[in-house]
C-alpha cells in the first residue's frame, strides 16, 4: 500500500496535507491513473484530468484555514447533477448536461471537496442490487463475484475501494444503504429534507434523498454538517429539528429488535449469527433490546412497489417514458409500467393506510431510543441476480423499503465478515431529527468492532464524534 | 326576551346556573319547546325531550365543580356521531346508527356539555352554501330569504338563533367559517389534527377538520381546551405543539392583506367597504398591515375542486357512491363523478404541486403574524343560489378552500353588517399551532366591535379570554 493510497478518512488525509506531505494536485493525479482502469463498472463518467487539476488548484489557492474538506475528493452517483457533465441516471438516451450543480454538490465544493467523477447506479435508481445498468453490472469490492449492492452501487464501491474519501448516493428504498452493506461501509440516510434534492433526478420525489456513504460515521457526520441545509428551490427541504437526546454518547439506552420469527436471512446463517453479534455489541454500549412487532415496519415496505407510489416513479420520468420507454432497461420499464393501473383514489386510500400504518409504527419510540435490523439479510452472485432480478431484488429491500415512507432515518453500519469474506452490516433507525444520535452510535459501534476501513485493509483510526454534536447540544429547550 | 332565552354566552349560562336561576334541566324543557318549530330547516334530528332531560340530569347529580361546560346546551353537525341516534350526512340512504360518540361529542359530553341534536348540512359535506340537503335549504338567520352558508349550515343557524350556547360543524373547505360570516358568529377551524376526527363521516379525509360555531372567541378557546387532544383512533390525529408568540395580546403586530386587485367581492361593494374598516379597526389594535401577493393562496385554493383532491371525497364514501349513487343529490354527484378521471399519477403530481404553493405561500410568515382576509366575498339569496349552484358556490370558497391543503388554522370573526342588515365576516389566518394566538386576537376584535351576539340582539358580553392562554404561556422554549 502507498502513504496515501488507497485513502483513508477525512481526518487522515487533512492531516497528511498539513503535514506537506502532499497536495491535491498530487492526490487527484494519482487517483485519476487509478480509475483508469475499472473492470468493476465503478465509474460512468471520470473528470477529465484537466478538470481534476483545475478543482485542486482552486482549493489550494483558497488554502486550508477556510475549507474543512480541503482536497477530499469525492465521487457523486450520476443522478445526481455536477455542472459540465453529463446527468445519465444509467440511462444514455436520457442523459443531460447540467448547467448547473446539486445544491449538496456545489456546498461540498465550496467547503473544498474535489468531484472526481459520476459513479454507476441501477437505472433511475430503481434497484438495490447493482445490476441494473447498461454501463455493466457493478461489483463488490470485496468479491467481484458478488454484487454490490444497489441502486447507489458505483458510489459505494468507489469509497470500499479508497479511490475517494466519500461519495454521493441516493436512497428511496434502500439505495444508500444496501450497497454500504455489502461493502462494509458507512451508510447514512439522512432525515427526509435535510439534504436538498435539487438537481437529483427524482426516483420517486416524495420519497426520495441524497445520501452519503463514508467510511467512519464521523466522516458522515462532518460531511452532513456541510452539506445539509434548507434550501427553497427543493420542495421537500425542511428546517432541522432539534434532537431529543443524545442515546448515542450515554452508558445506558434502549433499542428495539425485531421478534425472532420476523427476522429474514433468506437461509443465510452467517448473517442470522453476524446479527445477534450486533445485539450482543449494543448491550456492550449500554444498549438495553426490547422486542417489537415488526409487522407494521414491513407492511409500510411492502406499500412501496405494491402500492400506488410506483404512480410516483411513473410521474418522475413521464415525458421520457412515453416518448423513448424502449431505452428503459427490461425490469425497470415493468415495474414502471404497472403505475398505470392506479387511481387517484388508490392514491389517496394508501396515503391514509400509510398514515395508519405510521401511526402503529411510532408507537415504539415511547419505549426505546432506536431500532436495531439487518440491512439486507443475505447478499447474492452477480449470477444468482441476474437469473432471478426481481425476487432477489424485493429480498433485498425487507428491511429498508419502509425507511422514507414512515419518515424515519438510518445509518447502516458495518457489522463483521462472513465466513467467505463478505461483509455484512446493520442499520441503526430512529424518527426523523434523531440523526446526529445515531450517528454517534454509529461510531462507537465502529469503534467497539475495529474493522478495517472498506476495503482497503486500513485499520480503522482513533478518532473522536465531530463536535458538531456539541455546538448543537448548546440549543436546548426548557419546558416546565 | 326571555331571562334566560335566547342563549348568550357560556359564561353567562354558568353564572345563571351558580346563581341557581335556572337548572340544565329547565333549560333544556325550554330549548326543545323552541326547536319543535324549525321553519329554516336547522335540525335534522332534534333529540327527544327524554334524552334531553335525561342527559341534564345526570349533568345535576355530578354538579358544577368538576363539570367546566356543566349544561352547556349544544348542537352537533350530522356528519358526527352521537351514540344511539342516526348519522344521515344529509343523505338518508346512507344514514346509520352509532354506538359511539365521535371522540370530540364524549370529551364534551364528559365536561358537562348537553347534545340538544343534530343538525342540517350540504350534503356529505359538499358545498358551502346551506341549501344542498333533502332536508331543506336552511336559512339565514338575519333574513330567511339568504342562504345560511355551509356545508355547516344547521350547526351555524342554531348558536346565531341563541338555541345553543355553541355547536360542532367540520371544516375542510370553507365548512365552519363561511357559515359563520353569514350569521354573525365566530367559525374558529382548528389546527388539523387537534380536534380528533374519529367518529366523523369522512369528506377528504386528510383535509377535515371538527370546527366550533360560538358566539365568542373566549368561547371557543374554552370549548377547544375541553375537546382537543391526541387520538389514537384517528389517522391524522396530532399533538399539539406550542406557538411562537401571543401576537393576539401585544401592542404591535403584524398581518398580511391581499393585494386590492386579488380581493374579490363579486360586485358587492358593502362587503368591501366592511372589509377595509376591519383593516382599520386591525390598526386601532396595533395591527401593522403587509400588502402580500395571495396568488399562491389562490392557487392552492383552485386545486381542491379542480385536481385530484375530488378523487379523496370519492373514496371517502366509494362503496356508497358505487351501490346507491343515485340517492346522492345531482350537484354533489357531478362534483364526486369527476373522481374517476383522475390517475394516481395525477394524484402525485397534485400534491407536488401543493408542496411548491405551500413553499411560496409559507414565505409571508417570516414578515406577518398572521392574514386578514374576507370570509367570503359576499352572499347569495336562497334563489339566486338555487339558479347558479355550483359557480355561486366556487365564490363562496374564494378565501376559504386552501386553508386546510396548506395547512393554516383560522379563525371567521364578525366584522359589522351590510345596510341590508346581513352580516359580513373576515377571517385571520395563522400556520398551525398558532391558534391561540389567533383567537386571543379574535377576542379583541371582537370587543372592538362589541356586535350583539350572532341574531340574539343580545349585547357582547364584558369577559376576560380565558386563562387558557397563560397556562399555555408557561411551557416557554429557551433557545441560545
Amino acid at each position: 500500500m502507498e502513504k496515501f493510497y488507497p485513502l483513508s478518512d477525512i481526518v487522515s488525509l487533512l492531516q497528511r496535507y498539513a503535514r506537506g506531505e502532499l497536495s491535491p494536485t498530487q492526490l487527484v493525479e494519482r487517483i485519476h491513473v487509478e480509475i483508469q482502469h475499472d473492470p468493476d463498472h465503478v465509474w460512468i463518467t471520470p473528470l477529465p484530468l484537466e478538470s481534476l487539476k483545475y478543482y485542486a488548484s482552486q482549493v489550494e489557492a483558497k488554502g486550508m484555514a477556510e475549507l474543512p474538506l480541503y482536497g477530499i475528493p469525492f465521487a457523486i452517483k450520476d443522478n445526481i447533477d455536477l455542472a459540465g457533465v453529463p446527468t445519465t441516471a444509467a440511462c444514455p438516451a436520457f442523459a443531460y448536461t447540467p448547467s448547473r450543480s446539486a445544491t449538496v454538490v456545489r456546498r461540498l465544493m465550496d467547503a473544498g471537496a474535489i468531484p472526481i467523477g459520476k459513479t454507476n447506479l441501477d437505472q433511475f435508481a430503481t434497484g438495490l442490487n447493482g445490476t441494473r445498468s447498461p454501463y455493466g453490472a457493478c461489483r463488490n469490492a470485496f468479491n467481484r463475484d458478488y454484487i454490490s449492492g444497489g441502486s447507489s452501487s458505483g458510489s459505494a464501491v468507489a469509497v470500499a475501494k479508497g479511490q475517494v474519501c466519500f461519495s454521493l448516493g441516493t436512497d428511496t428504498a434502500g439505495s444508500g444503504r444496501v450497497p454500504a452493506a455489502f461493502n462494509n461501509l458507512i451508510g447514512y440516510k439522512p432525515t427526509k429534507g435535510w439534504l436538498s434534492a435539487h438537481g437529483l433526478v427524482p426516483a420517486c420525489r416524495s420519497l426520495d434523498t441524497i445520501s452519503i456513504f463514508a467510511l467512519t460515521a464521523a466522516d458522515a457526520a462532518r460531511i452532513l454538517e456541510v452539506s445539509a441545509g434548507y434550501d427553497a428551490e427543493d420542495i421537500y427541504s425542511r428546517q432541522r429539528e432539534e434532537y431529543n437526546f443524545d442515546f448515542g454518547a450515554v452508558s445506558h439506552f434502549r433499542f428495539a429488535v425485531p421478534r425472532r420469527q420476523q427476522l429474514q436471512f433468506f437461509g443465510n446463517l452467517e448473517s442470522e449469527r453476524l446479527f445477534y453479534e450486533a445485539v450482543a455489541s449494543m448491550h456492550t454500549l449500554g444498549g438495553e433490546a426490547i422486542e417489537i412487532d415488526f409487522e407494521p415496519f414491513l407492511e409500510a415496505a411492502r406499500l412501496l412497489y405494491e402500492g400506488p407510489w410506483i404512480a410516483e416513479r411513473y410521474t418522475a420520468i413521464q415525458s421520457f417514458f412515453e416518448s423513448q420507454g424502449d431505452q428503459i432497461i427490461a425490469p425497470i420499464r415493468e415495474i414502471i409500467s404497472a403505475a398505470k393501473q392506479y387511481s387517484a383514489a388508490d392514491a389517496f386510500k394508501g396515503y391514509d393506510q400509510l398514515r395508519r400504518i405510521k401511526q402503529q409504527a411510532d408507537q415504539i419510540w415511547q419505549r426505546v431510543d432506536c431500532l436495531l435490523s439487518p440491512t439486507a439479510g443475505t447478499i447474492y452472485s452477480v449470477q444468482a441476480m441476474q437469473q432471478d432480478p426481481i425476487r432477489l431484488n424485493t429480498h433485498l429491500g425487507y428491511y429498508t423499503n419502509f425507511m422514507n415512507l414512515l419518515d424515519y432515518t438510518a445509518v447502516a453500519t458495518p457489522a463483521g465478515f462472513q465466513h467467505n469474506g463478505l461483509p455484512f452490516g446493520i442499520s441503526l433507525v430512529a424518527p426523523a431529527h434523531q440523526d446526529m444520535p445515531l450517528l454517534h452510535l454509529a461510531h462507537r459501534l465502529q469503534a467497539l468492532y475495529s474493522l478495517p476501513l472498506g476495503a482497503t485493509g486500513i485499520a480503522l483510526p482513533k478518532t473522536h464524534f465531530p463536535d458538531v454534536l456539541q455546538s448543537s447540544q448548546i440549543r436546548i429547550a426548557v419546558c416546565g
